[in-house]
């Protein structure tokens, strides 16, 4: 019986490690480069800080923990027929998996209120878990990787949130679509054909506008209880086109007639001005038909594609005004950025983008085994080397040299270190180069060594 | 209702990060420069990888994931009476959250036996959840370090480790006491006394010389089913003293009459030998009362004590021969070492030997806001900065300089970069040191603003 893991989860070797690392590390480094700094919250949250907030489909997604020892006690026997299954549920658990970081994030800043200083910059990197049907692509464990600002509704909060993405996907050479759209907009477009209490629905359907077609597109908003005039004055606002400057002023004029639809379309120009001012290496672009989590996103929204792969998107955010209300604290506007590293990695891997450094080992040297007095002076020799911050390793068994230089050759060292009982008698090592197979006959010190190896 | 988590997890705050980041790092540098190499495995394994491997305390306290949708589906309806706790638990729930980072590890090796290049070395940092009752120091959700390699009996991986221990602890300034043992000795200790079935029991009794005394243990032993005679012939053992050398020699006397006794007397010597030769920080001590995890461990026992604070041990670990035998792979040795990120966290904070660098943030530059064009003057050197590897900020907001000010202190960001009017028309920077309160005006150039702040 081979034992296995639960599926929907992964094991993640060296090589894979190194990827993911390379991936993180470069999200990590360019969030600290502006100032958002770690966060990290439990495993386990409880329930009833979970529930309700994904939707009724989120709440049968959630991984939920079943309370310890006598978890029977107290339940009513007439919720253990079948029939009650959120109520017993309820009963026999107290706690849950996270389901992603934005909700831990915001009870944090509510539990933590008094200790944080506004505005509060804060990222976090970790797995989050879904009991979702897993297929290709979608996992049950899964690392998110956010970063939020909560304690300010300036619009630079945007502009660097922006910089950031840019940021990272440039240091990982991926070419990147930035969309942008803000929420104020979607209000002014239902405002403005005559549902403002449709924006739910009329921004359901034209994100689908991609997917499925301006005509499917038009007839669901008609099932939607959209009339046909208000469909026909929808019209010329998906129909908007040109260059960027071209769409935004075309936006301006249409959505001049509502306030909050004029006030969203100046938050864009404000933004767009703001990075395009200062530099961008992404391509921008004007999607009025982007609505991704429109039930907590107030203002700008933000979806990040892959220019060069067909995936869903690998990054987005946007901001949100009220999202620590429910835990009691109103009026809290935040914005933030969250990367799909499991997608980047798919991205990377399909383009070939992985630098050589993400290989499985860092090791650099490996000393083979000739025997015990022989390996005495390799240890020796390993400890100088990582003293010099070389990672070194000694074969820890005397072991035919074929299988000596098979691990070499598997682990991906670059340096085999021959000690033998000549090189010992003469106090030497033989280097042995494993990509080009040249050897090197140098004195057994480490900085001989390290000047081989450095070369 | 102030949102809460469950009891014995934690948040970690931005300050909490720095530390347990210093922690990690330290700890998987040295790791690195060995040659080990990151594993992770999913926080959920199926319970039947888990169930049975940390005895039956051990079960209770994994926490234990309800199957999703209609749980009772297939029931028996009769393990619903509340008298039928495992068999009802074992219906319900497939999965579990690790309780340690050994069973996963052994349950990777062989599910991935056909991938690994033997010997294989890994590490792995990651949390475990036990449901163990919260109490100072014991959380139900922490973090594990773990380094580990199987497929190869040399001594030399032991010695290997205890350098890495050594070097670990070095880093990290603290001084510590580097515990030894070997399941042989207390093998043939048990062989000696004529109990040779009595090994458990003997260092059981044994382990707790430390806590409880001679006369205790000497009680617990006949308790325990040894006689007298069998108590009497354990006192030398017990007895031996005088320096590291003393004791090994004394102890290769007493157990030259055991076979395997003496095997583990030689395995120490091996051991205590390389790290010596090859110059240890730490200061080694032999204990043959050191039993801990007695039930895997077949060889080298090691544990750690810090000198200077009293507390558990902060690291241990040891070799076991068939760890991986459960899983259907028998006869693959290992040896590994267990950092407890946790006590070395309070170690380091009860001796106030965290560095200055493990602060909340790593910004360097916080450029005041006073309005429009001078925050996107600010925007453009920030981005400057960052570009050359200095962490900056822009305050978002355009309010009080006492604010701002007061921002930068309590995050203590080490310097504020002031933009007004004034600095603006004249492209200069007002630069102040939060330390020395120094102000010093330079142009407004990313270049110069480095001279003053790496100074």
């Amino acid at each position: 019986m081979k034992p296995s893991i639960p599926k929907g989860t992964r094991d993640f070797s060296p090589v894979e490690m190194a990827r993911r690392n390379y991936i993180f590390d470069t999200i990590r480094t360019v969030f600290r480069l502006y100032g958002y700094n770690p966060v990290e919250t439990p495993a386990m949250e409880n329930l009833s800080t979970l529930m309700g907030k994904y939707g009724e489909e989120g709440d049968k997604l959630l991984f939920k923990i079943l309370n310890s020892g006598e978890f029977l006690k107290g339940v009513e026997p007439e919720l253990l027929d079948g029939e009650h299954y959120p109520r017993l549920t309820s009963r026999l658990c107290e706690k849950g998996l996270r389901y992603d970081l934005t909700v831990p994030f915001a009870r944090y800043v509510v539990q933590h209120r008094n200790e944080l200083q506004m505005p509060f910059k804060r990222y976090q990197i970790q797995p989050v878990w879904r009991a979702d049907r897993p297929q290709k692509g979608r996992y049950r464990e899964f690392y998110q990787c956010d970063a939020d600002v909560v304690g300010s509704d300036s619009l630079i909060n945007e502009i660097e949130l922006l910089q950031m993405v840019d940021e990272v996907f440039r240091r990982l050479n991926i070419r990147i679509i930035l969309k942008l759209n803000n929420r104020k907009v979607l209000a002014g477009i239902a405002e403005l054909i005559g549902f403002p209490d449709k924006i739910i629905d009329i921004t359901t359907a034209i994100d689908k506008l991609d997917k499925i077609g301006l005509d499917n597109v038009n007839a669901e908003l008609i099932e939607r209880g959209l009339s046909q005039e208000a469909v026909d004055r929808l019209q010329p606002i998906l129909a908007i086109s040109g260059s960027l400057d071209q769409r935004l002023a075309a936006l301006a004029e249409l959505l001049a007639p509502s306030e909050t639809g004029s006030l969203g379309v100046r938050e864009l120009q404000t933004v767009i001005n703001g990075v395009t001012s200062l530099g961008l290496t992404a391509e921008l672009d004007l999607d009025v038909s982007l609505a991704r989590g429109l039930n907590y996103y107030t203002g700008t929204i933000i979806e990040v594609k892959a220019a060069d792969v067909q995936i869903g998107s690998i990054s987005g955010g946007g901001r949100y005004d009220n999202l620590t209300g429910v835990f009691g604290m109103p009026g809290l506007s935040g914005v933030g950025v969250s990367f799909g590293a499991d997608r980047i990695y798919d991205v990377l891997l399909a383009l070939d983008l992985f630098p050589q450094e993400a290989r499985a080992t860092s090791t650099t040297v490996l000393f083979a085994n000739f025997g015990n007095a022989e390996a005495a002076a390799s240890l020796r020799l390993a400890k100088e080397l990582r003293a010099a911050g070389t990672a070194a390793e000694v074969y820890p068994d005397t072991v035919k040299m074929k299988k000596q230089m098979g691990y070499a050759d598997a682990s991906k060292i670059p340096f085999v270190a021959i000690i033998g009982e000549t090189e010992l008698a003469e106090r030497k090592v033989n280097l042995k180069n494993m990509t080009t197979g040249e050897q090197t006959l140098v004195d057994a010190d480490a900085a001989e060594i390290l000047k081989v190896i450095l070369k």
